[in-house]
């Protein structure tokens, strides 16, 4: 069969992965070795014909060191040209057979500069998104329109209300698709009205992000809809839609609109600490070189199993440097509540977005009022004002 | 708040999930309800607003049974409108935020009508492949075009010897999608064209699938092109590409092509037992529903750790009742060996497709000589003949 190949010249441009793989040494290295034929070749190395198939194109173990936990960190690069300058390829090449192999978990990626410009990143950015809401120096608030079964008419009157009250992006709750209950067209013209009526009444700049968790073939078109109708951004589920999806938007120059990525579907990937993916590098890196602006994950001590360390990660990933890919916002969420918000100051600093959503509505003084609290709490320089309104002597 | 929201009809019509759950049962009670919560409106139910919302429109605990290993079976209900008639939100419904919760897997669907009867499923199903084949009653074959690397010329010299050799369904290695060594168009034109003239020595019907892994914005045009290119299938990563991409093109009345998928980046979802979705509900009710005809999972004893009981439960899950939804074809693979046949063949019977892809490149005789060998010992009667080509006394 050999000489049936033809070999195809490479660059040399290589990027790579690096996989936490189980222990003892010999065995990570066997793995490590079998990773990079896996998601290449997918032959064993004695059948790779001659010529640079099996020199270039299959991948290369370029180290493996000791790691915490007994296992090993094996970094394996591949020749750039294995993607095809294509996401779902690049997704395939670090993730695709390999995610099937138990006790190896892809903790990192490090990308090589023409995929950095080829997927470019989120359009906005952390500092492209202060632009657009003109909120300089706090941590910005977002909120969700929830829930489910409620209409139109209704949603649209909650969006008023917490731009009203001084929330900087309002979304629709991630379970909002096309339901009977608010259909999507309607749903986000009145929610978008409300919230430009709002800003025409306050003066602020909120944006309204309605969930673009579609069909294939709707997607593109319900995001431009979106636009036309008065949405200042998407909400975008690359578990549900697919990972492309979420890129294609963010590139779009017609749309322009800023990203906000929700994790829904994801879990899998980064809950069982020795296989899937890191968190760091699924909700950091995946999730910017895919284009969100904002990337919203679970908060530790929420309604799921985030731990502090893993939250840490997160936020580190989605601002170290990148090359020309600019930084996300983290988005701490699920179930947070506003007394939670001190605490989540302290950990997060003013570099990231809250998002607030059920506990807003709990509020015993109404919607508008939760929110202007909320702004106010986040206001004020340091901890000084406390979920219930009061000034602490701090 | 309550007063701002109005409660919309649904009709009663409801689909249910089976969630297990870590016990003990006070605590797999608690998550049970949280789940009911959290895969609808996303509010504690102290927040629900009267009507219909909080009694109809989230989901419903209808049983909470005893399982394997201290675990609890939560059957829970949702209301048809959840989905919206929406695959990406069905998904969602399913599995959105619950695959955040740790000790929670869903382990099986249970489809109401409607949906069954919306997302309609595979175009062709066991049946329908068989008769587009021309293959009535043994196993079917399929192998890859491989590695990554090899130019379109060298690929269809492969598809030529493999459909010359009688193999039922050559596909591309998953890894192929649009790369410099062998670009989609060009290889799909070449590896279509010289299956066709091989189809037309042997008067056989031989398929070719290429693998469509694509961008977004630009995978239905790359499936209809493989159309007019002549292919006669799809290979589908529906874990790379979106799980609405493949039904879309299963879906599509002017492509009516048969689809093969791939399990490229779902490993996670399966390999935690007690988390994600078990692996007869995402190879086989899922795949099902989203359009595969013809689901690739890894076989025991492979490259990857699926036990013989998974591949058990996935071949039953292809093809058990699904109201209209046909069965689809369980395709075994992931490292098979040609003398692994028998053993296979006693494992899935004759309702299977035998996936073998290296190995078949690595035999002394050839590319067609081994194809043919494959194709014999399928084609005898019970375990007749060997891998070496002689037959037993059986």
């Amino acid at each position: 069969v050999a000489e049936e190949m033809v070999s195809a010249a490479v660059s040399g441009e290589r990027f790579s992965a690096v996989y936490r793989v189980a222990g003892p040494e010999e065995r990570a290295r066997a793995v490590a070795e079998a990773i990079c034929l896996e998601q290449t070749v997918e032959l064993p190395a004695r059948l790779l014909p001659p010529g640079n198939v099996g020199r270039d194109v299959v991948g290369r173990l370029e180290d493996l060191s000791p790691a915490p936990d007994s296992a090993y960190d094996a970094r394996v690069s591949f020749a750039v040209e294995t993607t095809g300058g294509e996401l779902p390829q690049l997704l395939n090449v670090l993730l695709g057979n390999v995610s099937l192999m138990p006790g190896v978990r892809l903790i990192r990626l490090e990308p090589s500069p023409s995929l950095l410009r080829r997927f470019g990143g989120p359009r906005f950015g952390r500092d492209g998104v202060r632009r657009l809401l003109g909120v300089a120096d706090r941590p910005l608030l977002a909120t969700a329109l929830k829930p489910m079964g409620t209409d139109s008419a209704a949603l649209a009157r909650m969006a008023f209300a917490c731009a009203m009250g001084g929330i900087d992006l309002v979304k629709d709750d991630h379970g909002l698709a096309n339901q009977p209950f608010a259909p999507w067209r309607e749903r986000v013209a009145r929610c978008a009205g409300a919230v430009a009526e709002a800003n025409a009444a306050t003066g602020r700049r909120t944006v309204y992000l309605p969930t673009l968790t579609a069909p294939h073939a709707e997607l593109l078109e319900r995001a431009h809809a979106a636009r036309a109708l008065g949405a200042g951004g998407l909400l975008v589920c690359p578990g549900l839609v697919g990972w492309d999806a979420m890129r294609t938007v963010a590139a779009d120059d017609t749309l322009a609109l800023p990203v906000m990525s929700h994790p829904a579907g994801l879990g899998p990937y980064v809950l069982s600490p020795a296989s899937g993916v890191s968190h760091a590098a699924l909700f950091g890196q995946l999730m910017r070189l895919a284009g969100a602006d904002a990337v919203i994950y679970p908060h530790t001590g929420g309604r799921f199993a985030f731990t502090e360390s893993d939250c840490r990660s997160i936020a580190d990933a989605t601002a170290e440097p990148m090359g020309p890919v600019r930084p996300s916002l983290p988005v701490p969420a699920g179930g947070m509540r506003l007394d939670r918000l001190p605490e989540l100051r302290r950990f997060y600093g003013d570099a990231v977005v809250f998002l607030i959503g059920g506990d807003l509505l709990g509020q015993p003084d109404g919607l508008r009022s939760a929110c202007e609290r909320l702004v106010a709490m986040v206001s004020a320089p340091g901890q000084e004002v406390t979920a219930d309104g009061s000034r602490t002597d701090g």
